[in-house]
């Protein structure tokens, strides 16, 4: 990849990150990323929203490696689900609660304006669900129930993400952490044919 | 209040809503509302950041109402969380993956950027949480694991609009609601000391 190339997206995804899609503008993102102004259409002809969708794709691929890196040294995987909030806590903590989702705040802001740049953020989230899914399947949850799992656990954590960067506290990620984890010894824990009330989702 | 001022608010609260706070212009304000240009730093004096802080205090005080309504006629908590859930994935699909947290896209976007704002969505979600842990007590539940229910059932409630206004389907909504419902039946079922691993959030 071109190295100017690069550092757009690079500095596009930071800015989005941490201040949204509508609030950076073009202007900011080649002054940022030291790149002179025509380069950006040059590498981007459909502009800021092409980059956008680039960039969202950019951080998907980045904060994937994240699933891996918590899921697969772990004991057992409530111990996983506990320690990946908590990772994602003291992240927040540690960058004055700026540091969430890389793409959580411009899904929200295009969903229902930009197809492009929706469709990267649909397709950035089903693959961290796959890669989630991946390791409940390898303790032993069924495929779809694995699923179901991890749809609920990063639903916990982009909502938690919400309430912690407003609250200024990491309250809501521990408690989403804990319901995450324990929907998942649930799934570990052996059915009692007594007490069990199987329910499926609709 | 001077219906004009009150035009703007809610003019606001709904754009905000729909494309967030960075996208929507004061011009589009104004003219969405019919209000006189001058008339928005008339009645706000601080700009759009102050209406900002106006809109999201509104359309939490609208929001809450939800909250009795869902859940006040329900006949156990479990199927009150339930219904919220399912009547949130209808609007959602009735609005064509528009209409979810009327706060939750500013939330995000202004919560490293504006002091204001930010403590706005921080006292709207407060709000929504004392309401919710009432009706949590209210079944029973002791005020400090209400308290952790509500917040749990938040966050997952706006994790699942962000993934169901990216993937347009209500899965995530179903998926999260269930899981929080399952929360909720949790810590109703009464103890069982052989199997009950008490844990504490910290």
């Amino acid at each position: 990849m071109h190295p100017t190339r690069e550092r757009i997206i690079e500095t596009s995804a930071e800015l989005f990150r941490r201040q949204g899609y509508s609030a950076t503008g073009i202007k900011q993102i080649v002054t940022d990323a030291q790149a002179p102004f025509a380069s950006l259409y040059h590498f981007f002809p459909g502009g800021k929203e092409e980059l956008g969708a680039h960039a969202i794709r950019t951080s998907g691929a980045l904060y994937e490696q994240l699933i891996p890196a918590m899921f697969d040294p772990a004991p057992d995987l409530p111990t996983a689900v506990r320690s990946f909030f908590a990772g994602a806590a003291e992240r927040l903590r540690e960058t004055d609660y700026a540091d969430a989702c890389p793409i959580a705040t411009v899904a929200l802001e295009v969903s229902s304006s930009s197809e492009q740049m929706r469709q990267a953020c649909a397709d950035v989230f089903e693959s961290w669900i796959q890669a989630g899914a991946e390791r409940h399947t390898r303790a032993g949850i069924d495929p779809h129930t694995a699923r179901q799992l991890t749809i609920g656990m990063l639903a916990a954590l982009e909502g938690a993400f919400v309430l912690a960067r407003a609250q200024r506290t990491t309250e809501p990620l521990e408690i989403a952490g804990e319901m995450a984890a324990r929907a998942v010894e649930a799934a570990l824990t052996p059915k009692h044919p007594k007490t069990d009330r199987p329910r499926t989702v609709t």
